[in-house]
């Protein structure tokens, strides 16, 4: 067989090892011969390759990023998009695609399935936020970025006598905060899931500050208040009348000052959190997606993607990695209000 | 209620979290107060205490070992000594108990339930190797030191065309060893579980030094030859005629130098794997099952330890905890070999 | 002799391990006692000590901030402030001072000891801007943290052909920005000692992006274009007609973007590097740093203060602390021009 | 010009930084072209190139090793072995060479230059123990790697009552044991400049077991005792009537056990000292080294070496390479013993 492959959507410590683990078990035990295709469905779409073989994977198992880049292009959302798609394909001899992605790119690969194309998919979000697996590679890496992050602003928190707030990823679900707020000792943690009420995350710091040096609070971007529109965009004024200049995480430092008096400060990690070498969990997660999906092209088992279901890959239809978003269960944010304010 | 707590066995990273985790809702959330025993079975056989309430429990989440200390003792094995633990418990007014360790600690704990002492258990094993419970805590940060030092070794094993053996912990189950060599992107990997073929070794090295630079074979320190006896002790002679100068890794890289004519170089990681900061998968993992034990102990649910299954934390019986060893299957085995060699 | 020690400024990794030294050896070898005073000069002027021997300056080699607190309070701004000082040092029986701190923190030193208070100072500054010494601790630490980061946005820059911007502390002097840049292989680096010209700067980022994936370009926060009031505050217009939102580094992403047509995306490290455990430079320099200071003050060697020389650990005249800025000299500028846009 | 590149000796972290530094300057500013030989002398010797420009050192900055390979060849101990490596250089039309190495490989350089060869030199070793040069790149990371385990191992330590000695590099030079045993709080530490009385070590040990937790010994692998006779080889009976099983710290472990009756541990951390990625000091020192070796090849400054002076590098004549160990001074040592047994 002639496979393609590719990866879409944000890159994600890990994409290198789920590539690698494809190759090598596709050409050492199984004989297909493979094609990259360059950022994500842009590849297929505009007929971008590059090799792919096994020279091309040596080495790339502890590298972040992706070999092939990424893009966010959707072949639905171009004219003639699927035929091109099919077209190149067919040209290029391609028997099978492995498509390595999010929500989006799992979509498009699960309508092309439905019109015949051969895709396996492997899923990819850093947030963590698709229901149909355990965990999705990349995420353990960010987690620990984070709370790396958080260990170091202990020390300042507790020489300045300064309240500080990280905002870490999640737009829709708050796994990286609840994870890496949780490892890192945060004494508030903030999430999509569940709109904070601004008093009470204050007089959590307040507590805080009584008890032992200053609080630490973990929000996720996608985090808002339960009153006042967060949807603003920097430079318009919010419903607290406040001119918005940044993320949730410059306006809860902003909000912390006024209402409590005591300096706050904020750090956005941002990018840092998706680059870099991923964390043993990750890599070995994502080569075993990578195996899984190769197995799966090889049965012929199309239309699938791979997924952790405790400590086994499994295959589910492409269909339930576009579902529903896995968001934090009230449990799990219950569970860790006890360290809140202490 | 008064409840005490004590680690036993082998340190490892997130035992601190874990008493944190139990102090921290017994205290705040269910009003319960705490004793520290001192250094496993010990303390209670002795009546070894130190205080533990919520000033105790402060800034330890980051930090490995364990504030109350550990040994090896058992109680079972010393005359009298469930009956001094009676007496001591009674004494100090301990209501239940807390016991987090591995096999021997949580064999005790389960013994002495049956003799009407109220104790909920809380695995701990940093090879991974119960089967009761997905992973434990520990086991996540040995892998990821394992392989941070096999990242390292590659460019060095690269510039001098040298064989590297790494010995990793792991004398029963090859846990350790399979997910750091995979993570680590190892050339040969072996484990406790199936004895290995030194020619079928030097094969994977020689090819691996024709293909491309140097290979990194990784060894659990409970790995053994399918011939020869591998429980000789450090300066007999072994049976391929060898007087034996270290553990396993020390004689594979003889064997190798011997009978492939490279250079080969043995680094034993040993302690360094356990000790230190825990990764945040275990300070999850390790919060959560002292939040879990806690919860069982206010639920009166004695006899017990918790445990991870998929992403939840349940309860099972303490005997699951002794019944089998966690080895690796021979499936996750042959998963890895694709690797070998290349 | 009774002996006060102090941290004032911002915290910096290493500020526990000088009062370590201090206390270890002024303790064990010269058998001093020691009174910590809180939070810089504020602790004098108010008499706020704690207590401060061997037990108290355990473990606190590898932790980061400053066990004592810091702030930025000036005696010679308050009303009768020297007096105070004089007082609560006479009251406390204290002797000498041991002063440890940047710019203002010695200035005051440096002025109290005109004024016949016994003060020895240590240098402190994570910009490493003080020309009287060759490094000052905190400063390597900062530097790794900043290369770590960008190491990761490497990655994500060549799967995204994106353009990052990372800004790095460094107000004055843009040491941070030249190692880390360096260090980090940035593909451009913008220091406050010499303005940058937007074009330029942009002709870097498309010449890289031409030869080779995405650019990263490192930026001092105090770096300024050579056109327009970067003093503007974030809100206002600047002389480019744009609202500022941010700090430069924001700025230079939205130049980017316009100018060049590529996304860019701005990571602003801030908190992050200045928090958390030292290096082993860093540890090295601010053991003997403590150490050096002790010998000064059994010495009765008063008024000066310890500094790095090549390889050796002088004393130098408190009033060069403050006397001129270290800023980074034109040919180090120079020397890393090679690797621009490339 | 075209300069032929080699790189000889033990692989260190920076050998590629240095490269890459001289590669871009001399291509970029110069114009030069280049020649990589491999594995040391063995390449000019042989013959054996690989290309050498922009492209080839693209991303090596960050990695360990090095890209040219090594060897430990000496074409003086070679017949005709000058010979060959000039006419090998004519035929290749090489007109200067780059020689990156420590004192064997600087020494060839150093007698080549007499012969009429054109040669410049960069010092490496990372036991930092070339006397012309404040510092040499790598050292910086092997201490950081050093005092990151010895940090992991005292919450081993302190769990277990239980003494750890750890074996870091340094044959004939303590620098690493210094540097790494202050860094990370060592409680002994035992250099090879100064023979060690192994009942003092033992009281150290003892009286820290007294006052807190268990004690640290760095041992460097070239220590020796006081008395018998440490040259002997694993498996040979000692002065002491022992076997001895392994290096200097398995020794140490066995006598402090039966000396003290305490338990104790050794840890030889071996190859990962010299692996992996460098610190950003060992990567801005290479660079630099790389930087000034094109610029004193440009200038026809032949038989020289780049050295650190301070902050600045300078050119000193390559004898001065060989001229003499740097070994720890006496007063450097001292310096850290307020430290032991504490």
């Amino acid at each position: 067989m002639r496979i393609g492959v590719l990866t879409g959507g944000g890159d994600c410590p890990g994409l290198n090892a789920v590539i690698r683990g494809v190759v090598r078990k596709g050409v050492q035990t199984y004989g297909h011969e493979f094609v990259g295709f360059r950022d994500g469905w842009k590849g297929p779409l505009q007929g971008l390759t590059r090799p792919l073989g096994v020279p091309e994977v040596r080495g790339i198992l502890p590298r972040g990023g992706t070999i092939l880049g990424s893009s966010r292009t959707n072949p639905f959302k171009i004219e003639n998009g699927v035929e091109q798609i099919k077209n190149n394909l067919a040209e290029l001899g391609i028997d099978a695609l492995v498509a390595i992605g999010g929500e989006d790119t799992l979509g498009v690969a699960s309508k092309l399935t439905d019109l015949g194309v051969n895709v396996v998919g492997v899923p990819k979000t850093i947030d963590n936020d698709l229901g149909a697996t355990d965990y999705t590679f990349g995420f353990d890496t960010a987690v620990n970025i984070a709370m790396e992050a958080i260990d170091r602003l202990h020390t300042t928190a507790e020489s300045h006598h300064r309240c500080l707030v990280v905002e870490v990823m999640g737009r829709h679900a708050g796994w990286i905060a609840l994870h890496s707020g949780l490892a890192g000792g945060a004494n508030v943690i903030l999430l999509p899931e569940r709109k904070f009420d601004i008093d009470q995350v204050c007089a959590y710091v307040e507590k805080r500050f009584e008890i032992q040096y200053a609080p630490i609070v973990v929000v996720s971007e996608g985090a808002i208040p339960d009153e006042g529109d967060m949807t603003l965009q920097s430079g318009e004024v919010d419903a607290f009348g406040h001119v918005r200049l940044g993320g949730i995480g410059q306006w809860l430092a902003g909000e912390i000052e006024k209402r409590t008096g005591k300096e706050a400060r904020t750090v956005v990690l941002g990018h840092i959190q998706r680059g870099g070498t991923p964390t043993a969990f990750d890599r070995v997660l994502a080569t075993r997606f990578g195996l899984g999906a190769i197995d799966a092209v090889h049965a012929g088992d199309f239309g699938k993607m791979v997924a952790l279901r405790g400590t086994e890959i499994v295959r589910v239809p492409l269909q339930e990695a576009t579902r529903e978003l896995k968001t934090v269960p009230v449990e799990r944010y219950d569970e860790v209000e006890v360290f809140f304010g202490n």
